[in-house]
């Protein structure tokens, strides 16, 4: 048996550089608030002995990035092929956060915190910039690395939100979007996307207005596009009565209905009332979450989220589970770059059972660290067969972003949507749900 | 970003070799009856384009060995790297076996059989050497190609069984070990392989005495080996009247209780009155008999069987629901060669939820097709850091265990321990259960 040219030593990581950055956001709604004019993100690179640089990233505020500093401390030596050992590392370097709480995680839409999702939030940007030195190393894609993918093309979803034209005082970098607070407003957007990207399936971002408000711009929706998948996600604002009140004016028009109510219980009681099927990124997002919520039947699809639920292998490993308990899965997006879209185009196109179109968030960014754009061409990504991840970092975008981040007096280090809106409306109450 | 040197073209198999073998197998009791004198395994080669072999192993029945050749034919030009692809590639070219049905497998000890089980366990082998390929031709051992291992050992079982000194008629290949029919066999049989082997846990196949004869043996084992872990393992044989009775009997003795009732409904019945922890590798040894075996609480432990559930990445998917619904996790073993082995070794070492020792049927196996024998030091195995599995194909054994198969006129070719069994005794019975 001839034994392979590579010597193991040569994975072993010699540097980890974090970069902090501040993406610009767009002043979308949603039931916690606004985004802020700049988002957080984290940037990794992972440099091994062969000089291979991996590139990853997650979530950027400062309780991710703090755990991020004590892991890259720990991690030169280590292999970039020992991704199991990221975990055990990560529980042992990492500690228990300052700040967590059984609390929603900041922004209130990535569902519970704790501090084991915290951290495999941030193990997660780890364990893709070691599969992109790995692959790059090897010569082989990420998904390779992954078993290979089983489809050449991943299918995203329009990702339609209620917006204000601008932040309040002009703040944050401008768009010509326009605003977008009724029916009209939704569809023209939604008409924006299929035009430009090519979506086919449309998701608009609830809990912003009143639902019957909401229930009219997805009927328009569905006027506007007959026989198109669309959903609806008010990010828990609903009671359990909302949320069946919801389901029945929408019956047979919602190809999901996500996250209507708070916490697996309510969604339970939704579940059994009515025949729309629903989806989570919020009760549903750690591994001991799920049991609760298979054995009562409260979820129907699973939005996975590669940064919470630990990384692409663990993505994988939620797919399996969905399989054997007959839960439907899809990606979940919440505000990222392109690194990220293009580790989840590589996982999403491992997986037999990815059964909707995945959200992005990818179109409102118009903001990135690498150095070509992924661009939707009839709604889909190509999947790359390119060394690694297939991306590079563009240094000079990155150190601008980067710039912004040293250059913030700390206001938006930490995403805060509800702290934004109440800038903008003092008035504004508190995003507690339900709301309605 | 570098690009490796690595074509992927040179990943693509060019040839598949597909050798089925007999095996030599001592007269082992079970309640099917008694292992034959050969047993059938098959040993596949996969070549790829840069020259590397990559080798596998599974059963060999003819209802395997049918599968395979199909499979077989279908592979060149499949790169070993694409593991994912090869699931939907038997899918389409493994069409339906002609001799399932919903009965339990040949030798009645691996559970249902249903076409899925029986084209994964075949794809499990061919899994197995791409992965042995790929990463011999990237220099990688198999734990890397699975995320790397997480210890450097994997403990293993003795395994114990009620056996004849020697098959009717003096058939087969004679061992040294001496027949064990009573406690003081079996106790005698764990000392040698405690002694040899430095195994510290020990398994006793049930179901062939009267359960008070068992209970005794067990008792025995407890007297002689205080405080090591014991298991007992009658393969569904008894009542659950009967599993109830042998639980209490061995109240505090026993590690875990396996299979004592046969189905999942019957062992649900038993885990609900009973406080052992029950094991199985007979009612959860596919993905989608889970969902009611762990909302039933039918099982506390899985045992996983590589080939059944379609190899090293399945497993280690199976070891995530496991984790998800807090079941403990070990591993099964058949009859099986040291190509196996070495597969089982390498996965068991990257799986965080190992909770029991593996078992292993390899130290009742004299005869091998590889050129180094594993052994056994403190009852664990080091787990390889070599390219690939770490072991290499013994062309003259392959070649010599090869014949006999071709020389069998047939008999042996499939495994059939009832058959057997009534060869040696016409009064015999059967091997329906219930039995106690």
């Amino acid at each position: 048996m001839r034994t392979g040219g590579l010597r193991r030593a040569s994975l072993a990581i010699t540097e980890v550089r974090l970069t902090p950055v501040l993406v610009a956001d767009p002043p979308l709604l949603n039931v916690q608030g606004v985004h802020q004019p700049y988002t957080p993100r984290l940037i990794i690179e992972v440099l091994t002995a062969d000089g291979i640089t991996g590139i990853g990233e997650t979530y950027g505020d400062t309780a991710y990035l703090d755990l991020a500093r004590s892991l890259a401390d720990a991690l030169p030596g280590h292999l970039v092929s020992e991704l199991n050992g990221l975990f055990t590392l990560a529980d042992r370097v990492c500690g228990e956060p300052q700040d967590v709480s059984d609390a929603v995680d900041v922004g209130g839409l990535r569902g519970v915190r704790t501090a084991d999702k915290l951290r495999l939030s941030v193990v997660s940007g780890f364990e893709v910039a070691c599969l992109d030195a790995l692959g790059t190393s090897l010569g082989l894609p990420v998904h390779a690395l992954l078993g290979g993918k089983i489809r050449d093309h991943v299918d995203y979803s329009a990702y339609l939100f209620y917006r204000w034209a601008t932040h309040p005082g002009g703040a944050g970098e401008p768009d010509d979007w326009g605003a977008a607070l009724d029916p009209e407003g939704v569809v023209a957007q939604a008409r924006r996307f299929a035009r430009t990207y090519g979506f086919s399936s449309f998701k608009l971002k609830g809990g912003v207005f009143p639902p019957d408000e909401e229930i009219a711009a997805v009927r328009a929706l569905a006027e506007a596009f007959p026989g198109r998948p669309l959903r609806l996600d008010p990010n828990g604002a609903w009671s359990v009565e909302t949320s069946l009140y919801v389901a029945r004016e929408l019956a047979g028009v919602l190809e999901y209905l996500e996250d209507p109510a708070s916490g697996t219980a309510r969604m339970a009681e939704v579940a059994a009332a009515c025949d729309t099927p629903l989806a989570t990124n919020m009760c549903v997002t750690t591994f001991p979450e799920i049991r609760e919520a298979f054995t009562t039947g409260a979820v129907q699809v699973v939005l996975s989220d590669h940064h919470y639920w630990g990384g692409l292998r663990n993505t994988r490993e939620l797919a399996a589970i969905c399989r054997a308990f007959g839960v439907g899965l899809s990606m979940h997006s919440n505000t990222h770059l392109g690194i990220s879209l293009a580790a989840m185009t590589h996982v999403a196109a491992t997986v037999p059972n990815l059964d909707h179109s995945c959200d992005t968030h990818y179109p409102w960014q118009t903001e990135d660290v690498i150095t070509e754009r992924h661009t939707f061409c009839g709604g889909r990504l190509a999947v790359s067969d390119a060394p690694g991840l297939g991306v590079e970092l563009d240094h000079e975008a990155l150190k601008r972003l980067h710039q912004r981040w040293l250059d913030d007096d700390g206001a938006m280090r930490d995403r805060d949507d509800a702290a934004a809106m109440l800038r903008a409306d003092p008035g504004w109450g508190s995003p507690a749900v339900p709301r309605w």
